[in-house]
C-alpha cells in the first residue's frame, strides 16, 4: 500500500507498433520497438516509468510516444521521434514533465522535439467521477 | 456526493481555440467556439458531458475534439471537425464511446469520421497512483 502514498508517477508510452516512413531497418524490430529498446537501457530519472504500448494511432508520423502523470497534469503526445537519436532528449523531457505541476514544461525550456512535434495535448481531468 | 457513485460520465472536450484553414468565418468566432456552440445546443446523449477546452495543440488540422471517459478507456482525439457538418456526427460517435466499455468501437459501427480523422489515442490508465 506505500505506493498509494506516493504521487503519481510520470509515465513515458512508447508505441512499440509504430513503423518509420522511410526508415531503414537496423534489425527485425520495428522502429517503435527498437526505440523503447533504447530508452529502457538508459538510466531512467526518479518518478519515470516507462510502458509499452499498442498503437496510439499517430501511425503516418511514427514513432510516437506520450507523457501523462496523473489528473493534475496535461497529457501530451510527441510525433517523429528516432529510435537512434532521441531516447535521451525524451528522457531528459519526461524529467522536466515530471517536475513539471501541470506538465507543461515552460516554453524556452522545452526540448526542441517537443516544441515542434507535438501533436496533441490532453487538459488534466477535472471530474471527480473520472478517479 | 451522490455524484460519485456513478460510473464515469464521457467527456467530450472541445479545443474552443481551432481555427480551420481555408475556413470562411460565418461570424466573428473562431471555428472552434462555434462548434462548441452548435454541439451543445443540440439534445446531449445520457452521461455525456461536454467541457470547452483550450488548444489542443493540433492546430493544423482542426477543429478538434477528444474523447476520455476514466481510467478504463482510451482517451481518442479526432482531427478536421466541421462546426457546420459534423456536430450530431460528434455525439452520436460519443454515445458509442459512452457505451464501449475500453472506449473502442468496434471498427464496422464507427462514425467513417472516426475511422479516419483520429491523430491520436491514449491507453486506460493501469496505475493506481495515477487515480
Amino acid at each position: 500500500m506505500d505506493d498509494l502514498t506516493k504521487p503519481p508517477s510520470t509515465e513515458l508510452l512508447v508505441c512499440v507498433t509504430c513503423r518509420r516512413a522511410g526508415a531503414v531497418p537496423v534489425d527485425d524490430r520495428r522502429p517503435g520497438r527498437a526505440l523503447y529498446d533504447q530508452i529502457t537501457a538508459l538510466d531512467l530519472p526518479p518518478g519515470l516509468r516507462v510502458t509499452p504500448t499498442e498503437c496510439l494511432q499517430n501511425c503516418d508520423h511514427g514513432c510516437t510516444v506520450a507523457l501523462r502523470g496523473g489528473d493534475a497534469k496535461w497529457t501530451y503526445v510527441f510525433a517523429n521521434v528516432d529510435d537512434q537519436a532521441h531516447p535521451q532528449m525524451i528522457l531528459d523531457g519526461a524529467a522536466q514533465y515530471h517536475a513539471a505541476e501541470d506538465g507543461v514544461i515552460p516554453w524556452r525550456q522545452r526540448p526542441e522535439h517537443f516544441k515542434r512535434n507535438c501533436i496533441a495535448r490532453i487538459p488534466p481531468n477535472t471530474d471527480p467521477r473520472n478517479d
